[in-house]
């Protein structure tokens, strides 16, 4: 049904969604599990050493004959190692984040690699447009991790009006009600990140699953604005002293911050942890097998658009018929 | 073709649209001019005296058949005179602003005025619910003025789910897209404020409106997050100052702010001015007259309803035929 929106031309895949690019969290497992289940499955390769990259490409590459992607950040040490072992390894998909790709861009256009780059601002988004990338991902502010300021119902619209380059969606979304919303604002397909570190799959601690399902959606905060690098995280009293402390100590606080997604992930630490999570986590309320998210939700963005649609055609037409 | 929707059927009005209520823009005039249009104008009362407030209601109920409504502000100390005075006018609907607004909802209920409040959060919104309010008006963070820190993609599905009380979404939307996201996500309406300060039929100086039309999405900031009460503003020298001077110098701050949002009504004061405008005033580029907004944008809604939809039903269809 999906299948002529260009993310689903191109790479071959049922549902245009993909994986969001998750820290410690976007295992070759998880990304494994989305690839299977219909979307792109994205190996976060942000918090791990070469050996471990290797590791988990292998791993999904094992674990799915569909694509899958690498997210891979500008601001990583080891961004050139990073890259050569994505060219070595022939993964089909990579997504830039943390910045501009600069040369590595063509460097994976010419292995015939897909290539997508997450903005948070037209700016950048220009400028990898014209550099060649094959799609845009845009993130909406109230996404986990580290965001821009602009939501994904301003953002996405002003993309969508500013690139030839088809638009994806990411920010806010963590049902069917936020697929067709983004249809709507003129992206062509969905990146998901929040919804999915809740799932059977993700290997995230109970304790951090437990907390996304039990989070509203007033119970994020945004960290590290004071240090010049915001980032949204579940909030407790750790964010919350984290907040306050950039204010005056900000050394202190980049101390404490160092390791504090780790601690999340691997040991649910919530004294010393940093959770990254979105908005949507209010809107998330059980755990389940990927794919079981992703037909729900599809499944669901297409009954909204139908239902939506149904009405106002039949209601058209008795206008025209005169019988209102 | 929207009328069997709640707010067109409760109104007996075209279009599922209120124009938010704005400080000093939200004049009689401009109301009347929304409501000429085909959607619900509104009075912002929170600028007025009672003798300019009893004014623009005349100048309202004057220039338009159809209905209208005030929009009256619980923090404002003469809230109840304006209540007695909405009530001497029979106000035909009311919108709450900035808070609870206890018995007064009952007292105007009785009168048989149409009630709404505006929420940025669930709680307030249970509580209208449960005292009966008929439409609440959830309100994202990308929103112009005063705000809460929830965006309209996250909040509007969560509201959905918690009221029985008909949603509508406001914040971020200028065009067509938006409202037809708003739908997606569960509003029955939407409220729109940024888009008409740029109209034919504000008396918004024109610097202001200039500044609208050449202000990209990510012009805005929020002040007055560390005093207590976030507004979101254009961004200039002044709202820069006013963000660096509350870490440290919060009276000093407040000092500045006191009047500054008439100076930049009135007079275009860059200076010391504060002009309240929502991220969506990036996706603004024309100054129109209502009519031609109001069209426009429904125009445009509807139109991406039916492709999208139209769309998905074809392969549907071919997909059943086995065609695919």
């Amino acid at each position: 049904m999906f299948d002529s929106l260009p993310l689903c031309q191109c790479l071959k895949i049922k549902y245009p969604l993909i994986l969001g690019g998750m820290a410690w969290i976007g295992k070759g497992a998880l990304a494994a599990a989305v690839s299977n289940a219909g979307g792109l499955g994205t190996i976060g390769s942000g918090s791990m050493t070469l050996v471990e990259l290797r590791e988990e490409i292998n791993r999904c590459q094992m674990s799915t004959t569909k694509p899958f992607a690498v997210n891979i950040l500008m601001l990583d040490p080891a961004v050139e190692e990073k890259v050569s072992l994505l060219l070595e390894l022939r993964v089909p998909v990579v997504i830039f984040g943390a910045g501009n790709p600069g040369a590595f861009l063509e460097t994976f256009r010419r292995a015939g690699a897909v290539t997508m780059g997450v903005v948070s601002s037209e700016n950048l988004a220009l400028l990898l447009e014209r550099a060649g990338v094959d799609f845009i991902i845009g993130e909406g502010c109230e996404s986990g991790g580290h965001i821009g300021s602009v939501t994904t119902m301003v953002l996405i619209p002003a993309l969508a009006d500013l690139l030839r380059t088809p638009v994806i969606a990411a920010g806010g979304i963590a049902d069917g009600r936020g697929i067709a919303a983004a249809f709507m604002l003129g992206a062509q397909g969905v990146q998901i990140g929040t919804r999915f570190i809740a799932s059977v799959e993700s290997d995230a601690n109970e304790t951090y699953k437990q907390m996304i399902l039990k989070s509203g959606i007033r119970d994020t905060v945004v960290t590290g604005e004071r240090l010049g690098h915001p980032v949204r995280v579940l909030k407790t009293s750790f964010s919350k002293k984290i907040k306050r402390m950039e204010l005056d100590s900000s050394e202190e606080a980049e101390r404490l911050l160092l390791g504090s997604y780790r601690k999340a992930y691997q040991n649910g630490n919530l004294h010393e942890g940093s959770f990254l999570a979105g908005q949507s986590a209010g809107l998330v309320h059980e755990v389940s097998t990927c794919q079981e998210i992703i037909d729900k939700m599809f499944t669901q963005a297409t009954t909204i658009l139908e239902y939506t649609n149904t009405h106002i055609i039949e209601r058209r037409k008795n206008e025209q018929r005169g019988s209102i």
